[in-house]
């Protein structure tokens, strides 16, 4: 009882406090177990902090770094810059660069999947996935298809009913595919002629030209076979809608029963375009490319009506690949389900949408205080997803030079410090330029600045 | 004072229990924040718990589940049971079904993979690479490059010095690339010939015929050509080495001026057969499926020796898939870090060889109580890697009915419950079936058991 005197001034208050500080301790220590934020990571917890600490590396807003990086000091990898930025951590404006609106890397969209950071992560163990085939035998994850199924009817952008689904290493790989498949015809001797419509994405020409078999062959210009109705011969069109550059909604020009349509329809999103009705067509191909800007993840799928043409294709990816990487699928899955959660859709395309229509208004606004160069007409239509007419949202700029001496007008601009894309890439007069819309916002803020220096 | 009284008969013994307890918490609590297990993840920990509650559904050791099966409850994904097991955790055998050995599923390494798991998980960002392509404009990844480079030096297997490298989407991409940048020659009129020895890969047929353009032609087996030297056609062979099905180190057959060899590398590593020295021919192709066993990731390397070859197969490339998905190179990298780590490969390629080895000897020991089967003879030779002469551990049993009446050595074998590839698949007589040994440990359990049955 001697050495409780020493406490006995306050004894209750100290004990009481002490006490107060075991049942705060406690709450924070025993509820950790079962509170979600302090649940035990075992295995998975070194490539979590390693992905927190790549991300958490400063590029000053003008670049980032990845995983994957080149590592200089054997630790952390370096920031990636982007144009018209340099310095390690890319807060160097370089001043005189020229504005880059070239390639359609769809990087418009890595904000949003900035914003959504917890529900786009996946982590993939080490044992993931390692055979050839799904356990159906074949190399498509049933979810995903479930997925895609699921995300054309929400959208409203094409039908899905009744169609079969192959997956490809892009909207790329299923292109000559289709053309294989619609043209392997053994009773027919001569090669299908395959087309597109002037001003046309140049993949369609630059692969049916390399991958040529005896069995098809590339034509080029459709205009030239409009009114000449063989009807021997086996035509396939490559119909972009809508289409690169001039976003227009393409319809196929060929009709008849030897005429087939390959349907790209990459860029029928709300981000770009007003969706009036789902697309119904026999061969439609679509790719998250352009969907959700996972251009580098290397995945798209098309929609075929005919199973023997169905069949062709996936013989084509067999014997091509082995079919799609079960890691791009993997992504390609976590990214519809973060699309489909919640507002169904709405929260991606609305950014998107509010993005590229707010682009094309600055532009327009830009180039109106000249006449020096004008823009494609861009129509509008009811939405039946936004259920309103929406305002114009192209992915690309299809620019032309008006005055009579800007015959190249991809000069007049490279003088002006801006790269686009020539026209006649596109099989069109060198008096257009394509300019894309739908890369980073850097690219963008210096394209319109270049243009408001010359016009 | 008059409360203090009630608590004053042990008031020092409970205050000091008190404050022990609250040093105990406050330990656990405040070391909390710096401690690597305790740290705080933010936006990657939802992605974490996903993977290791997937991780975590028993499937009774005979079977796993994926992040992206199917959901039949719509919230865990369902147990994929491996060949004979079914139930909802494959805790079911069935009886009397067939074993299968059919086709070369790299499964024999996720037990590796499974005891990595920290290391060789990776968590990607929902934002990871997603350009077209990576900061230097190539589809490349530098770092996996290095990576390959390295590996290669520490295992010793290939020359990589003055060579080219270019990704595939596994070797099967590779092989067709290969053929198209060797015969694509103008001032060649004729189309390249293509062969390959007997028995040799179907894919090096049904691709090149398949896929065939003006510019070459399939046309069978190296031995008819041999003795026939014409000096105007350009002549390539695939030769593959250790070839599947027979694990020989095969040499390309065609010699001289007009003579291109593809060698399919696939197999060479001290998994599958010793090595005498690092290959250093023009042209080698190699995957990470029978390195690494993850088939379904699609992910092969070339090394070229030739600029213009490795130009022609970069456009292919190009134009066929716009290179390789970037997951599917993060994931590659990933692997590459865990086997390099450490032992300098000698973890996983001890692993492979020990477990094939083994296999191999099982399979000797179980037909050597018979004369109707027989198998191929694998020679002894040193190991550069293992600094030995390691036992023969083959890929696959390239095994022969040697009973007159068993010509079709696949229905005898199918009598007895088992799946194999015919040899005729391979160009070879009917009396050869292939059996694959580097699937999952219960595939050869069920084939040991049906071959003991019949012998």
């Amino acid at each position: 009882m001697e050495k409780a005197h020493v406490f006995s001034k306050y004894p209750l208050m100290v004990l009481v406090i002490s006490i107060f500080l075991n049942l705060f301790f406690c709450m924070r220590v025993c509820s950790g177990s079962e509170d979600h934020d302090q649940s035990d990571l075992s295995w998975s917890r070194k490539a979590a902090e390693e992905a927190e600490s790549v991300a958490a590396i400063s590029c000053s807003g003008h670049g980032r770094a990845y995983l994957d990086g080149i590592l200089l000091d054997g630790k952390q990898p370096v920031c990636e810059c982007n144009n018209c930025y340099a310095g390690h951590d890319c807060s160097e404006f370089i001043p005189n660069c020229a504005a880059d609106a070239t390639s359609g890397d769809p990087l418009f969209l890595e904000p949003f999947w900035m914003q959504n950071a917890a529900s786009s992560a996946i982590l993939v163990a080490g044992w993931h996935r390692m055979s050839y085939s799904f356990s159906d035998k074949t190399y498509i994850s049933q979810e995903l298809e479930n997925h895609i199924r699921k995300l054309h009817q929400v959208v409203g952008n094409a039908n899905t009913s009744g169609r079969f689904i192959i997956f490809g290493a892009g909207s790329t790989q299923l292109l000559n595919a289709a053309v294989h498949a619609l043209s392997s015809n053994d009773s027919d001797s001569s090669p299908s002629l395959v087309f597109a419509k002037i001003p046309f994405y140049q993949v369609y020409e630059s692969q049916t030209v390399f991958f040529e078999t005896k069995d098809f062959k590339f034509e080029g210009d459709v205009s030239v076979w409009k009114n000449n109705s063989n009807a021997t011969t086996n035509l396939i069109e490559f119909v972009n809608s809508p289409n690169n550059p001039d976003g227009q909604l393409n319809k196929a020009v060929l009709q008849g029963r030897n005429a087939k349509a390959i349907y790209d329809r990459v860029y029928f999103w709300p981000h770009f375009t007003a969706i009036p009705a789902p697309a119904d067509e026999d061969i439609m191909i679509f790719s998250i490319s352009k969907l959700t800007g996972h251009a580098g993840t290397r995945f798209g799928w098309a929609l075929i009506k005919d199973e023997a043409v169905f069949n062709r294709m996936t013989t084509y990816l067999s014997l091509n690949t082995l079919g799609v990487s079960r890691d791009a699928q993997l992504r390609a899955l976590k990214l519809f389900n973060v699309i489909l959660q919640g507002r169904s859709g709405r929260d991606i395309f609305e950014f998107g949408h509010k993005l590229m229509s707010s682009k094309w208004e600055k532009l327009n606004q830009t180039l109106s205080a000249s006449t020096r160069f004008s823009l494609q007409k861009m129509g509008s239509q009811y939405c039946t997803f936004f259920r309103r007419v929406p305002e114009p949202s192209p992915a690309y700029a299809w620019l032309k030079c008006e005055r009579e001496e800007d015959k190249d007008c991809y000069q007049v601009l490279k003088a002006a410090n801006i790269t686009g894309r020539e026209g006649t890439v596109f099989g069109a007069e060198s008096r257009y330029v394509r300019l894309a819309l739908i890369r980073g916002q850097d690219d963008f803020d210096q394209l319109l600045q270049r243009l408001k220096a010359i016009v």
